[in-house]
């Protein structure tokens, strides 16, 4: 085989084939050490997982054999490139929660939320153009950013998150060198990675900063429904952006942390010639989203009390994300310093001077603990000094486990860098690795 | 608000901020009139929906609600972005059937073949990269080489399908016009839109044009385990072109069509290094694949009789088959022209010289029939003289039904053609329309 632009290596023929694009897609190195870290006896701070065993599973059961049974030449036939108009007049009521008023025309239903993030990006990013994000952000919004040969500028957030004047100075500046702004990408409510929540004026504050700018504001909202304490709305879920502004704003919903992560359903609400593209991008991408999980979703929404299982999953969270943090006070050593989720899955923690979280990992894993560090939240090799710890999946008594196992670690760590200097660093800094799902 | 490069249109603000790739993304116009044809007293005879309702829905609904009750912590869970290994595995013994061994680290699932196509697009094709198909080809493939900006290239067919020496000369001619050809993409068994199948000794001819040419080999295959005839494999699926190159081949598999399409499970099987690039392009794009979908095929596998069920499936496809070109034979005017089709969901029609099936598609549906024009499975306004019929949905006697419809307009488009000359034609040609997931 002569393969397109002369051959390429025993290893991949194809090497020289490949698109542009393609060049950036390279898996983490630091996944190897997560094939490790899934054995029972390490306990993971790292992976996203929703605790789905929470679900009654016998009446899920029961809806989905009726649905299969009584439906089944609807349900497992090829549907709408938009998503079902049943399930998008449901996810109009679910949205209603955070405040926003959306019709079912402007709705499109995708294969996860992740999804939704590639169709927006592959909508309005060319390679090149500046998309606007937290620092840190998201591991998967960040892989598709790459995907698309985004050009993706860091933002810091402080404890109301993004900062809309930080944010208005990188856009001008982003300007200034030439670059074609796109896009705001944010999660205002209970930040994955971060653990924090936008307030009310802040969020006013960043719409302000994308409106005068004339930028997509893309808001992410897969925890939106998973509080536990006032951040500002009162006993309500904080109130999405995209209640304030119909046509400067595409929201992202998920079922993956509400629900069940394993149906794949998710949405994005956009104005009305954005929505047309999309569903149009959507077609061209998957065809349709499965009439199944779709309808899986739509039953159950209609047979089964959805808020009061959102409550048992949110109590469930909340006493995990308590175990996190009174684990991480009794026995974090001086220097330690971490986030305070309200809501959501994560907490944000920032080592003390001179240790590297990259670094630390394997000997974590050797203790029995795991975590993400915090360079994968990056494009640009940051968050040396930074992890990210779950409490969404390990029992109580696990999460308070591993944190003593970690606080061991790094004590250990720095005694070392105590006698030696600083602790040692991988030969390459981890990048923005494309996502393990796992690991969301 | 200030949109990103000056104010759009009240229509949408956001017309001058998208991406490059998505100006080519219009809806097609014939689908305000595939709205009307879905009227149940139209027969349709557009969409490649197949027929789920002989599945038995009773065994699936127990197989289901068995999962979700003993296996819903897995099922609902996030899980590999390769896909689950254990459906995998069962994937390499569907394959078996047209001669395809295939070890399971290189196949990747996907939400429908669709999103395979989508994914080897995007990991090869840089804009403007040749791709070269037949003539016609598949709607939903154009719209994935068109979202990526390909340069698409058609190729005559035979009665044998796609002509190895018009590749070989398409592929030169591109190479001299300064275009960088990218990959060769062909349906052998049963082809979408045109009927045809190619005999072994085509398939080789073809690997041979890719082999020398140094091209990928994009082998979408659908269709295969629903043959009817003998077309050179004995009693046989056809052997797929994988089966004989494991470098230079990447197979598209799917469950759409031999279980139920609205699961969305389909699958790549690819060269490593590419499978490495497919998988890693996947979690950008969906994070992972459904695993509930996964498992609901993967117990169906296991449990259920697979290969009688897609028996059955043949024999009620060739039931329609056999009433569509009798119903032709009796009906259609002369000077029409028709495939006839080994296996599979279509067949090609040709109108008399001077018809045009894109004009003529308002009075077929007024005449209560419907069909997909020609035009959408060429990139270039090619087809006008062609539509597709699909057999696979509608009963017997209703395909009868409908093939007098649609023979009483054509009688009455070549009375008027014989009266003032050639038949009216739509003001824009119909493009390669974007698929409407309906209409594959």
């Amino acid at each position: 085989m002569v393969p397109v632009t002369g051959p390429g290596n025993r290893l991949d023929p194809w090497i020289n084939a490949y698109a542009s694009r393609a060049r950036g897609m390279t898996a983490s190195e630091i996944r190897a050490l997560f094939a490790v870290a899934s054995r029972p006896e390490v306990v993971s701070l790292a992976g996203g997982m929703p605790y789905v065993s929470a679900l009654n599973l016998d009446a899920l059961a029961d809806t989905v054999s009726d649905l299969v049974r009584n439906q089944g030449a609807y349900a497992l036939q090829y549907g709408s490139g938009q998503g079902d108009i049943t399930l998008r007049d449901q996810i109009g009521e679910v949205m209603a929660e955070v405040g926003i008023n959306a019709h079912p025309d402007d709705i499109v239903v995708t294969t996860g939320s992740q999804m939704a993030l590639d169709l927006v990006t592959r909508v309005f990013c060319d390679p090149g153009d500046a998309v606007f994000v937290e620092a840190p952000s998201y591991v998967g919004a960040l892989g598709v950013f790459r995907a698309y040969e985004c050009t993706v500028i860091h933002v810091p957030m402080d404890d109301q998150g993004l900062q809309p004047g930080a944010l208005d100075e990188a856009i001008t500046a982003a300007r200034l060198r030439g670059l074609r702004p796109k896009m705001i990408y944010t999660i205002p409510s209970f930040h994955n990675p971060a653990g924090i929540t936008q307030g009310p004026a802040r969020r006013h504050e960043i719409l302000s900063v994308a409106q005068r700018n004339g930028l997509l504001l893309l808001e992410d909202d897969p925890y939106g429904l998973l509080g536990f304490d006032d951040v500002g709305f009162g006993d309500k879920p904080p109130r999405a952006i995209r209640a304030d502004d119909a046509d400067g704003v595409v929201y992202l919903g998920s079922f993956s942390k509400t629900i069940a992560s394993g149906l794949r359903v998710g949405w994005a609400v956009a104005p009305h010639g954005v929505r047309e593209k999309l569903v149009l991008a959507a077609e061209a991408a998957v065809l349709c989203p499965s009439n199944y999980a779709q309808m899986t979703i739509s039953s159950y929404l209609s047979t089964q009390p959805w808020r009061q299982q959102i409550k048992v999953f949110t109590e469930t969270y909340r006493e995990r994300r308590d175990a996190l943090l009174n684990a991480l006070d009794q026995h974090m050593p001086v220097g330690t310093t971490w986030t305070t989720p309200a809501g959501g899955f994560y907490s944000w923690l920032t080592l003390p001077e001179g240790l590297d979280a990259t670094a630390m990992l394997p000997r974590a894993i050797a203790a029995l603990v795991a975590y993400v560090p915090g360079t994968g939240f990056y494009v640009d090799g940051s968050g040396r000094q930074h992890m990210r710890l779950s409490y969404c999946y390990p029992e109580p008594d696990r999460i308070t486990e591993g944190v003593r196992r970690l606080a061991g670690v790094i004590e250990d760590e720095l005694q070392l860098s105590h006698t030696f200097g600083t602790s040692h660093t991988l030969t390459r800094p981890e990048g923005p690795a494309t996502p393990a799902p796992d690991l969301q």
